[in-house]
């Protein structure tokens, strides 16, 4: 089954060779991109989508998440918002919440996350583990969480769970809950933070994840400067997120590094930190990505438009440079060549916005504008 | 035809009795809402919807829109966030447009531009003309935009037109032009600003219109302090609109007056001023409303929920603050009694969300969260 995409107005392929396109055609067929070109040179199809002279872009490529959880902590976010202590919030909330919600729970919170997801343009993103905290709760949340997105990270590491002994759960978590994920996840990551993995437990937890065979991952800088940042790109990691707090050699480092500088705006909203130094690390060379960081604490969104608004209007990244951080800088976190682009041979992940260039993302703010979307292959919207 | 609107997990009425309230339900009769009260007393109606949970709220009064225009203004904007020049740029490329565009081409921007806002839970809408500038054009635009929205305001003091001598423009904006355009519109509003209109010159259409008895608005006090504030408290003018720039003088003058600041923060974001004090505002006592400001130069979005997420997350207010204000703010703006709340007899406008609660409108930015709409009685999403 092919289907011809016309009348493409504007055409955002990432392509080094193809560029931006104008009155442009796609050619899907299965679950790839079988052809891009003119418009007046399209080949037939079975079937064929006009778009009315609308903007097309690679999906969205998220390249952080957290939907495996159970739970809500609107009450915590509202005490955030007006200034007020909240005693009972933080992750570990949300960890009771996960180890107490049956398979099907979880299950369902993953669908009804990822579907809303999808339906705003999304169509591939990676998720975590690191709300159960458990050999056996890890394993179960990473094999469910497999089911439903393309990228599944283990995050052990995520703080060491309340009431454990900090130095014991390091070995557990680089040791024996390690061996027991490992099969069922491409990636570790580890919170490296004042408050959760220093800089000696990361490289700990990330140097056993290497010899595991899995690539790494790494939260940080997202609270202050710390070694988040130096450890990512020393160990080769393919990302670093959050890169809230950089110091100039962070941002050398990372320029001069395979390491991609995963930014999650929403999240630095929601928590009332400054928003990421984003033009310094372009301007220095660095790989940028945007994510959404979706999860019910920090940054309880599914919305990479609002991400890509964001970094526009509040991080002086031109349009162009914010959509190819929400596309072909995710893949590139997630060191994927299928998705991120709109080349022949891509995976057919597509967006069609309603609007004539990706530019209305951030000059319509909050308009919801995803149009329509298929995902490898199968129009999804 | 009346229908029972129950299941409601929180329902906002913004009545002082009522307040905020759980397991409610609602009647509407016509378009009217006939009863509101908890879902267990609640009378039986010609239909029922039962919103399952989710969080009712009255709909959102967008008090400050221009849609009555023509063109694009993508590159002007592209411009501006890339910080480029941009010499072709600014509101006289919308006039040029809007005054070449036939009755037929506005109204159908009017209705694309009201429908997508209303799918996004706005059920009220103020919109003002002023990009025609002559006598004839201003009028036509009154005229379309009756048709279209629940309130027109008068805005020939926008700009002087290019090429217009400037005393002479005062002259016949508040003189022929007021005289041609007042019987179809309820409101007169003044850019005063530097480099529109001075305050001499914004209180001589001001008290033209009061003469001709129309109510009062004013922009003011978007790009720096100046007298806007204070003319339009002094003139008893319904709401002054942008107060991005206060002195603690025009604070405490707003906040001893019946005039609402109305805040327009996607307009200042599209335009990398400052956000406006909203707190200081609301601390001192003010009124505040937020609204959308839509127009194709500083602020092309007609989400309302943008403004409210912004207001939260970056301005300080708690949800209920912002949600009050892009509600009974906007009515209050509006001198209206019937909208921006859901006591009995309101009029039947009413937003469902597709949440528990409002405070995700903040908790999950940039999520489209409109699940249902019945504006006038009448189910419009
Ligand atoms: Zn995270
Ligand atoms: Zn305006």
């Amino acid at each position: 089954m092919s289907t011809l995409v016309t009348g493409i107005g504007e055409l955002t392929t990432n392509d080094p060779e193809l560029g931006r396109m104008r009155d442009a055609a796609l050619v899907l067929d299965g679950d790839r991109v079988a052809w891009v070109g003119p418009a007046a040179g399209a080949p037939s199809a079975d079937e064929r989508v006009d778009v009315g002279g609308r903007a097309v872009l690679p999906g969205w490529v998220d390249s952080h998440t957290h939907l495996v959880f159970a739970g809500d902590r609107t009450e915590e976010f509202e005490s955030r918002m007006a200034g007020r202590p909240y005693a009972a919030g933080g992750i570990a909330t949300t960890v009771a919440a996960t180890r107490a919600a049956s398979d099907a729970e979880l299950e369902e919170g993953l669908r009804r996350h990822v579907a809303e997801a999808v339906a705003q343009g999304t169509t591939c993103l990676e998720t975590k583990t690191g709300y159960g905290l458990t050999v056996e709760e890890e394993l179960r949340a990473a094999r469910l969480a497999a089911r439903w997105v393309d990228e599944v990270t283990f995050l052990g590491a995520h703080l060491v769970p309340p009431g454990a002994d900090a130095d014991g759960y390091l070995a557990l978590v680089s040791g024996e809950m390690l061996d027991a994920v490992a099969p069922h996840v491409r990636w570790a990551d580890v919170f490296c933070e004042e408050g959760a993995f220093d800089e000696a437990g990361s490289r700990r937890v990330l140097e056993a994840a290497r010899s595991r065979g899995l690539g790494l991952r790494v939260h940080g800088n997202q609270l202050g400067r710390g070694p988040g940042v130096r450890l990512a790109v020393e160990l080769g990691a393919a990302s670093v997120d959050h890169c809230t707090h950089l110091s100039d050699a962070d941002v050398a480092a990372l320029a001069g590094s395979g390491t991609v500088a995963t930014l999650l705006p929403a999240c630095d909203l929601s928590t009332r930190q400054p928003l990421p130094p984003a033009r310094a690390l372009l301007d220095a060379g660095a790989e940028v990505a945007l994510a959404s960081n979706c999860n019910p604490g920090s940054s309880y969104t599914t919305s990479m438009a609002f991400a890509v608004t964001t970094a526009v209007l509040q991080m002086r990244l031109t349009v162009e440079e914010a959509v190819r951080a929400a596309t072909a800088g995710g893949a590139r976190a997630l060191r994927r060549t299928d998705v991120g682009h709109l080349g022949v041979g891509a995976r057919a992940d597509v967006h069609v916005l309603n609007a004539p260039s990706t530019t209305h993302l951030a000059y319509r703010p909050g308009v919801p504008l995803t149009w329509a979307v298929w995902r490898r292959g199968v129009r999804e919207r």
